[in-house]
């Protein structure tokens, strides 16, 4: 399996704090050391580091954790491969242009024997996470057009998503540069933080901050992780089938899809 | 303008000592200072680094510089603005994905007033550069097919390139990661580097390297840019016109399209 983390907000931020909890599973406390990758938002434009070793040994994923990459939204993925070599190629997230955007894409999960319709968009690697990016990319290209609200955009992914999680475990985090789509299929958790800012405690490393020290009274920031990052704060766990769409650090619409229980796909 | 080097090698190699002379040039022996990118292929996958930041200065390029990542193929721009804010997403090189491949394209020139024809693959940014490249793959996807041999699809890319090159300056890096294809409009220059290996020094810095304990007895190396990157070897000046497509660091096929003097376009 792997790890997710994505970031909103409402004004460019970095991710250093959550990064280093996260990068510490990538081989040191977590067995996710088969790749890691982030891509963040600036504008419309994206930059991404991606490597195919352990995160929590990577002079790179270092200079990440330390340069502070100020960004509105981020999606970042630590790789414990199931499916696929461990290769740069089968590494997180995947970026697609769609309608004079990037779209960026990071799974959680698997999906066996998942069947791969050819399209317009067709998977560089062998994971089935690629191959659903581009069948969902595909696919809302054909059901969606460029001026969609985010609203009725979210409807067909809701769709989508619902779908893929009927057949396997899909906890995703997409995001076209607006908006930052979450869901889960088994396991998500958010926080915002927004003033009065407090102090955080990492989970998997001895860091804490003072938020207080590094915002202004406007900010707010949300955080979506697999699992809670930190371990003095109140994370809110995401339902079986819930999915919300975030911008500018806000949940802008937000739901619940109705799932088998997860014991009844076995 | 801006400045281009693209590497082509039999062996996985790092591009550290090439790319310390080119980013000197972008904020300190050169003006390039908009923003720089580089994309190393390793197998089917592409890492990249971008900042819309002076090279010369930047904390991650100097990552970059020091950290050997090895590939067989790589692309690197350096950027002075003349199309298009100074932003991420103006940042060569640009990155798309056909045929289950990414191809990544960087250019040096200007077409003014390019016309791009609204197609599958859309521009992000503002630049007349990913407006020709969205164009070229636009182009080859209707064109070409994906059983095309290297060759094949060369003869296709000269088209295009000669076509935008009678529009404007085109000096450009293409590769899908198989091959590399360097166009010359007006400037283009290569090296490639075998057994028996010399010492090398750099023109923009002052660094020497001797490639004799960097490599093996069979190692094939080859550097295309636009400006010679030392200054005791004798590279190779493309010809107005003149095209290679390079593979495993060996040129595998080449030729020269017939363009009007550049004076005639004034």
């Amino acid at each position: 399996m792997c790890e997710l983390l994505g970031m909103s907000a409402n004004t460019p931020t970095d991710l250093c704090f959550s990064f280093s909890g996260l990068t510490r599973r990538g081989g040191e406390t977590g067995p996710h050391a088969d790749g890691w990758g982030v891509a963040f938002y600036e504008g419309k434009g994206v930059r991404s580091f991606h490597e195919s070793c352990a995160s929590a040994s990577s002079e790179i994923a270092q200079v990440v954790e330390t340069h502070p990459i100020k960004s509105e939204t981020a999606i970042c993925h630590i790789r414990q491969a199931n499916v696929g070599n461990v290769c740069l190629a089968n590494t997180h997230p995947f970026t697609r242009e769609m309608w004079c955007r990037y779209w960026v894409f990071a799974h959680n999960g698997q999906i066996n024997n998942f069947s791969y319709q050819p399209g317009l968009y067709q998977p560089v690697g062998e994971t089935d996470s690629e191959q659903i990016f581009c069948d969902l990319m595909n696919r809302l290209r054909q059901n969606a057009t460029t001026t969609d609200t985010p609203e009725q955009l979210s409807g067909i992914l809701v769709e989508l998503a619902g779908e893929y999680a009927r057949q396997g475990v899909f906890n995703c985090l997409l995001s076209n540069g607006e908006w930052l789509f979450t869901f889960c299929s088994t396991k998500l958790a958010s926080i915002t933080r927004r003033a009065p800012f407090g102090p955080a405690q990492l989970k998997d490393a001895d860091v804490t901050i003072d938020f207080e020290a590094e915002t202004t009274p406007n900010d707010v920031v949300s955080i979506i992780a697999t699992e809670p990052l930190t371990t003095d704060e109140s994370w809110d766990i995401y339902q079986r089938g819930e999915w919300k769409l975030w911008s500018g650090g806000e949940v802008i619409t937000s739901g619940q899809v109705q799932l088998p229980e997860p014991e009844a796909k076995k």
